[in-house]
């Protein structure tokens, strides 16, 4: 193809992306060619040529003397087509997908969850035996509006544990952490709002504020938390709406927030009226807990959030918000518009399995099994020249530097060949500036064919 | 209050509203002291006035020589303070908990649901039992993305005896039928656009698209599916992106859609680009399966989806959705990023539920049930003077209309009272004409205080 010919490619391929992400709206007039051009940095006549074949495919039609518009209907919203296109490596959705679809076959160390022997096997199945025989009404009716209220009590009463006060009446189950977080973007966003994530962070909250069709800006993360000084100058420029975190136990690097860090956070978001979300997905495997900034504010601009999801069971679909009484009662109407009852029957079973005298034994034993394979990961990992960017104090997670001069997604690319499914650290950046970085889950790597798969790689 | 008082708080009043509904967005320029004053048909003072006190209140600001902008940031969205206030009686909001929130005294002739005696709770038991047996995996895991493949099978298998023709790739679980309808609306719909829902419909369609700030419009519906006339005008006038329905069962008025309504209903949505929707949520109780949009138009553009809330259990969240493959894959990004996996132990449980050879037989003696009860309660209503529009030819719901002169909130008020939840026409109608109709849903129906009830308030 000739320069000019590709040129002009891109600029339809840009208003194509422009149209599918809904920026162009249908009806909308396109800007005038020379401001297209100025904006893209081509010349008038590519920009000619590029709307005249848009116009020719129906994309967009002219208007005579008023110029060119954007054709309807408008565009269904194609995740995948939306925002610059990543390597599908380091793609959120592709990862999610490829991570939902790996048979049993398939090593993973790059996935976000414990083996099915880690998890609480034999109490799920005394607990699905227990709502088994439970009265018609658990097996058949929906969940009163709020959920399982005998769940939410322990809920609150879990929550004193890391110094969250908060009674049942302000605690809603929602189907997992996932919608939990959904609800909360549909309460409090608008498309255009920008939110604050860390970077890194989970790599689903990129994919689920696509959705949201906000801009999502990354604050660098430091072991201790987020860097305030970055934190401040967005305050400062951008007028965030959200802030979304994890405070016990960080996802991906298995930091952990320290108090100075939350009560300076927290002093930030109160001047500048920003919500702050804290999902608390990983707190059962906490040692020693780490602060919560809910139990700082006392739920007033904090929503805080879990799931059952890495404890007990991800087949059981059941999470929680725990907000402000005004806060909850708002998304529970948009909870009930949205998925009607919760599952009734998820809550009953967690309850049961939560309640039963063997889970505390279960996630302590999970706790040591953790900390044991941290430290055998962490020396089998060395040996490779892949080191961690921290100690995490507990968790699955730890968070590697690469040998220098190594790309995480080619690395990534070559050992999913062989069947090993690595996290590379792009993923969990917005600012792809993770790109010498891997997320190790240290409860997925006892099998030696994951060193020897990462060895060969790194010496090719 | 003076009048001058009383017109400054209304002005006040639906100021606020605008805002809160996200129609004034904050940091936009209210109109006009003057072209507000026409617009609300009121005194410049009045506007000057109410402006003020806002501006004091805080919720605008005024900028010298420029007028007033509505304050940041965006208010929370509270579905309760959108659209026109409804009485409760009415409100979809408010009826949706009511229901939810009713124990086990209540008798609730107006509910959408069957009793938990007449579900299927043996076969749950037995399927709960199954899979309290079954791998690890299945109690521990995420679903894969699709969803359970055996359970996508059986779908496809079912799908054919409504005419639809569907690989199993082309089906996707979801948590609920409520869940299936929002993510399509995520994927088609701007806030702004036109959507036909039929007039009346199940209310909660009312919320859903209130929560998607779509502009919802009631085309009449008529004893063979929705009037045409009225459907053609408002496909020319108001250019509606989708258009919602259930084509089996119609919610509330048990009428069945017939096949040349569905033939001209699909030929004018081609003519219109329109997308349809339908929600297949009781087909299992039909004796005479009817026409499917999806069947005639082999899911090109009619969306065909479903759950297992009405005949299953509402305890346990598992729906699903069949259409174009090009759409499956945009929506299962969607499911994706929004609520991460589905739930693989509900998936399981109602695998085994339904292909538990006890099921045919099961639904085959609700069917009887349903039709005994249907004629027993036109009879017992007839005598109170409540008649039937139509008479359905199977399901649960009749659609009757009251006595002459009597409002249908008015008796739900009464009914509440006595502890009989009744559901008044209104919370169905988006043009609010059905003021003299009230569901009956014809399980529920068995206790004599409801007919006693009834008939001390009629009388009174």
């Amino acid at each position: 193809m000739s320069q000019a010919k590709t040129r002009i490619a891109a600029v339809m391929d840009e208003i194509r992306l422009r149209i599918a992400s809904r920026s162009y709206l249908p009806g909308t007039r396109l800007p005038s060619v020379r401001a297209q051009a100025k904006a893209m940095t081509v010349s008038v006549s590519t920009v000619v040529e590029a709307y005249e074949r848009l116009a020719a495919e129906g994309v967009i039609h002219s208007r005579p003397g008023s110029g060119f518009f954007v054709s309807g209907p408008v565009a269904p919203l194609a995740l995948s087509e939306m925002g610059p296109k990543r390597e599908r490596e380091i793609d959120p959705l592709w990862i999610s997908r490829q991570s939902l679809e790996s048979n049993a076959s398939t090593l993973m160390p790059g996935c976000g969850w414990l083996p099915d022997s880690w998890m609480y096997e034999a109490g799920l199945r005394r607990a699905l035996r227990t709502v088994a025989r439970a009265d018609s009404s658990v097996l058949a009716d929906y969940a009163t509006p709020l959920g399982l209220p005998a769940l939410r009590e322990v809920l609150a009463r879990r929550m004193i544990g890391s110094g969250i006060e908060v009674p049942p009446e302000q605690i809603m189950l929602t189907e997992s952490g996932t919608q939990a977080i959904d609800l909360i973007c549909r309460f409090l966003l608008e498309p255009g709002d920008v939110v604050l994530v860390d970077d890194p962070c989970y790599f689903n909250f990129h994919a689920l504020l696509k959705a949201h069709r906000v801009r999502i800006v990354g604050i660098p993360y430091t072991p201790s938390g987020p860097d305030l000084d970055a934190f401040s100058a967005a305050l400062n420029t951008l007028s965030p709406r959200l802030y979304i975190t994890n405070s016990g136990i960080h996802n991906p690097t298995g930091a952990t927030l320290s108090a100075t860090t939350a009560h300076r956070l927290l002093s930030l978001a109160e001047r500048s009226d920003l919500v702050i979300v804290e999902d608390d997905i990983f707190a059962d495997f906490e040692v020693t807990p780490a602060p919560r900034l809910a139990a700082f504010d006392g739920l007033s601009r904090v929503i805080h959030l879990g799931s059952f999801s890495k404890t007990l069971s991800a087949s059981l679909r059941c999470g929680y918000i725990a907000a402000r009484a005004d806060w909850i009662d708002s998304l529970l109407d948009l909870k009930i518009a949205t998925s009607f009852g919760g599952g009734n029957l998820a809550a009953n079973v967690v309850m049961s399995a939560l309640t039963d005298s063997g889970y505390r034994k279960h996630i302590e034993s999970v706790r040591l099994k953790l900390a044991k394979a941290m430290v055998t990961t962490v020396e089998r990992l060395e040996t490779l020249d892949i080191r961690p960017w921290h100690t995490p104090q507990a968790g699955m997670f730890i968070w590697c530097r690469i040998p220098k001069g190594r790309d995480a997604a080619d690395i990534a690319r070559a050992c999913l060949q062989a069947g090993v499914v690595l996290a590379p650290g792009n993923a969990f950046s917005q600012s792809q500036s993770a790109g010498d970085f891997l997320r190790f889950n240290v409860a997925q790597c006892g099998d030696d064919r994951i060193f020897q798969t990462l060895a060969r790689v790194l010496s090719s």
